[in-house]
């Protein structure tokens, strides 16, 4: 707790591990590109799952569990799909060790268990559902079909980072079957919708919703809806994503329905899905220098009274006084910790929790005991008052709602002064290079100019936004027309 | 929903496997061994996780995630648990496939992307785990560590049975590391305990505490506790256990802490788990030849309403007559579907309720509208009833309670009636043979005579009940003495 963290002015990307790794959230493990995630890290986790799981539910959606490993000829099925993930397939070959008897004590891979068939462990699970869904539809009486699925995936990502690039990670995946193109694309839009709003309503951080181009797509997608926030860097972050996959699944397993009229027509499909990569979003969207700093409500801690005290008979004296208050505060939902640890100092334990970002912290010591009042620090503003013990509740309340509404506010802040609109590719990269952002530019709509620019300046589009206007105007990059203005970011 | 499921007289084994895929509970997937969950299958685990979960929070335990893969040289450090689950890992060779040039459209493994080193996909994560609590273990500030996980597993099973044994599977593995073994001893007990009361106060399942045989103990611990439970075919099934890892553990990964006298120490373990292997007892404990029967705490469904009815004007009636006591029951936290499907004719839904278990059905139909009255069937007794529509709040909700007890009184009765006393072999034969059970016999305490009566009968010792009494004995097979009676059962 002693050593000052990195500031984000002196190394941004440093800043962000060492506060990953001090604040308990995660860490590396012994296995190359997979992370621990701490308890700590995975209390905020659960609440992002719990809340994401409601949120499903309320639109229809159950849950269900496929296998982890995906045979080869059915990864292979869907042509686009294999082709974009047969690059960093983690592949099971054999099914047994053996006792190197070379070596005593050691183990090697046992030659005469070898797989008929090599296993995929599974990077998304469009190829198994599908393969699954074919035995759950015959008629449209069978759809929709709305699953979601929680689980681990694998994709063998050469440069790893804690929570924003892992070879595993956590995720949910969100699988749907249907009659109609309509209905299908009307899916994937609604659960671009419900990442939006779990975006800016839980986690506090704005985003920006639109397509992918065609070259930034999901591979086997028709068309990938996302969310897009931006980090205090500069750099865009995608935050979530949902695709319309046509019936490019349901014609790669030939999963067709008999319509009410007696036709055969292959089903329509989605998939969407969140990740422990919201994780990261979370952190570099809010912290400071001084650590965490998490929206109220997804706080594993929202409250934390740290008694300030002499021996055993002012800490119960303390703990006495202040209960009633927190009793009340746990009654209406708050979660409350007493930290009443005697192996550290008051000063050690207000620095541990700022570091952890929890919301708000209340400092009770003997003088207050006298005189009825305790003092409560914010950790948003890191400002602190003393105020009088009777409105403890009242102010406990109201401040986890004014730090929620306020962190996103200074999110939306930042964001709002970084989208920049441009007009020449000189003036890009200038705005690129000096300040960052999202930039707002016209485009021709070709692959060739937007992998041209990305090799130029490092810069991808990040999305059409849904509410980007028609406007004439002309490629900043080629001078060819354009009829809508795209984004661009350097990005996660 | 027309064909009626084999019997249980039958064949036992068929009625398991068909009640488990026709009541959409799982089915077998496209790789080997492993299985899909349903989403109603899949909505059962959800209640039980939510309620273990908050029995191990309640007790003091956090979630943490840890890798998926464990490097072949960390596994192989517990040499007795290396060895245990050797015969039966999935191992990552390489990390990348690539366009077969010679099949097009087909893919084979890239060659040059072999792993230096081979990962084995956890069957458990004792060695991942303790090559982590290394980092985070200095002094005995740090202890206890009290860590959850809610996991997959993978362990290569030849022979395979939906939720009983797959080759992957859903579970949550325990891990604590204690400064003393009297720690360590009383935590491994306390989550025997748990486990004791999820299955017997929420699955409805009466289970007998005990330890295992060093024979039957898990690879790498010094003593493993478990409950064990008995099946409707007389075959005890394995419920969940808890291991005492002693210091095998920290030993293997050099695990030290410092003590309050400054002296360094290896510190002490546990690991617990239970698994998707409880919806198999759950399952086989209750249900009977018209389907399942689940208990009213884990039930997703736990009160369906079906409408009988003509014409949509008919339906909206009943709809609103019925809809306050509904919408009571709902606010005392009952799960109820009103099932007004038009796709489905009554006799058909009654049919797919009572073959899914929903604990109790109301059927209304015109004459109830005219006469006040509604139809409550319960699952468990086949039984039903016609009330007056204003006792239907308090007819389902002692409804629900009764049934959560009479189902348990079932189980605990048909063991009762299940543990037969032996003292000779002639006698433990005959028994095993023709009414099955658990079998309470002396026994030697060597693993040669365990082993020994397992050749010849198929049964095993299920455990050392801890309530079993001291009683001079002799083993019913080798006549040496014994102290105590052992519990033997052929077993899933």
């Amino acid at each position: 707790m002693s050593k000052k963290l990195t500031t984000r002015a002196e190394d941004y990307s440093k800043w962000y591990n060492e506060l990953v790794v001090r604040a308990d959230l995660a860490e590396n493990s012994g296995v190359r590109g997979c992370m621990v995630i701490k308890p700590y890290g995975y209390a905020i986790w659960e609440k992002m799952q719990a809340q994401l799981d409601k949120m499903f539910k309320e639109t229809g959606h159950e849950n269900a569990y496929f296998p982890l490993f995906v045979p080869k000829s059915l990864f292979e099925a869907e042509e686009k799909n294999a082709e974009g993930f047969a690059k960093e397939c983690a592949v099971v070959t054999h099914y047994r060790l053996k006792s190197d008897e070379e070596n005593k004590g050691k183990l090697i891979v046992d030659p005469d268990a070898k797989l008929e068939e090599e296993l995929v462990v599974r990077p998304t699970s469009e190829a198994i559902i599908w393969n699954t869904y074919k035995n759950w539809i015959e008629s449209y009486r069978d759809l929709p079909i709305l699953v979601n699925q929680w689980a681990n995936v694998v994709r063998w990502e050469m440069r790893t980072r804690l929570f924003l690039r892992t070879a595993e990670f956590l995720w949910q995946e969100g699988h749907t079957a249907h009659a109609t193109k309509a209905e299908a694309l009307a899916e994937a839009e609604q659960m671009m919708n419900v990442y939006a709003e779990f975006a800016e309503d839980f986690m506090a951080v704005p985003v920006v919703k639109g397509f992918k181009t065609e070259a930034e797509r999901f591979a086997g997608a028709d068309e990938t809806y996302c969310i897009e926030a931006l980090m205090q860097d500069g750099k865009a972050l995608q935050a979530g994503t949902s695709h319309f996959l046509g019936q490019n699944f349901a014609k790669a397993f030939d999963v067709k329905y008999t319509t009410k009229e007696g036709k055969q027509e292959h089903v329509w499909a989605t998939s969407w899905g969140v990740s422990t990569r919201l994780m990261g979003a979370l952190i570099m969207t809010h912290s400071d220098d001084q650590g965490l700093v998490l929206p109220p409500k997804l706080a594993p801690i929202q409250l934390v009274v740290v008694p300030i005290y002499k021996g055993l008979d002012q800490l119960e004296a303390i703990r006495a006084h202040i209960k009633p208050y927190l009793d009340e505060l746990k009654k209406l939902g708050v979660s409350v910790k007493f930290d009443d640890r005697d192996t550290q100092k008051p000063g050690w334990k207000f620095a541990e929790y700022e570091l952890k970002g929890v919301p708000v912290r209340v400092g009770i010591g003997n003088r207050d005991l006298a005189n009825g009042t305790v003092e409560v620090a914010r950790r948003d503003t890191l400002t602190k008052e003393t105020i009088d013990i009777t409105n403890l509740v009242e102010t406990v309340t109201t401040l986890l709602e004014d730090i929620q509404n306020n962190i996103y506010q200074k999110a939306f802040d930042y964001r709002a002064s970084h989208i920049t609109e441009v007009n020449s590719f000189e003036e890009f990269k200038e705005v690129l290079e000096n300040k960052g952002g999202f930039i707002s530019a016209h485009w021709d709509g070709t692959t060739e100019t937007e992998e041209k620019i990305q090799e130029l300046t490092k810069a991808t589009i990040r999305c059409i936004p849904l509410d980007s206007k028609e406007e004439e105007g002309v490629c900043m990059y080629t001078g060819k027309p354009s009829k809508k203005r795209v984004l661009f970011a350097k990005a996660y």
